[in-house]
């Protein structure tokens, strides 16, 4: 499993249309064969930040996620909108250890 | 949905005892008919740092859960394990909106 936390951290006036396309992306996303999650979280006393919760089965499936159509064009349509640079931060996955709880 | 990231610094000579201890946790907490996941993960480039990734379909699923045995008996064991006291972030759901795709 390959898990990633992307942090976001959003313009104020940007919030709404950052909602918008990150939800397409997600739509497009949980079609991937590899894709296992893709939840969007958005920091509850904070709405200008969120984290991506990205879980692909493998290493190969998470850059194939990368060469997307829906991929290349969120990360183009959100590059503006951002107060800083998105951070991703990796974890190993401890639990659930099976992945047919996932 | 009531979604925490549970934020936790463990030190270094218990990471191994944590990591079982948050197990036996993570087995029993699945069970609870409100609870929706509870993913363990392991900061990839530091091993003391982990996160819970904990979703339970209510607030009221949130507190039950804090009553349970075995969170009381994980409280109570991992309490000095911690180099710092650990946080809890919470966050809303923006997807998956559906409930039935968790």
């Amino acid at each position: 499993m390959h898990l990633t936390c992307v942090h976001i951290y959003v313009k104020k006036d940007f919030v709404e249309e950052f909602i918008v396309a990150t939800r397409k992306n997600h739509t497009a996303t949980r079609k991937e064969p590899g894709n296992t999650r893709f939840d969007i979280i958005q920091l509850e006393n904070f709405a200008q930040k969120f984290v991506l919760y990205e879980v692909f089965e493998s290493e190969e499936a998470a850059a194939f996620h990368k060469t997307t159509p829906h991929y290349l064009e969120w990360r183009d349509t959100v590059q503006d909108w951002m107060e800083q640079p998105r951070q991703g931060v990796r974890y190993k996955v401890i639990e659930p250890n099976d992945k047919n709880l996932w």
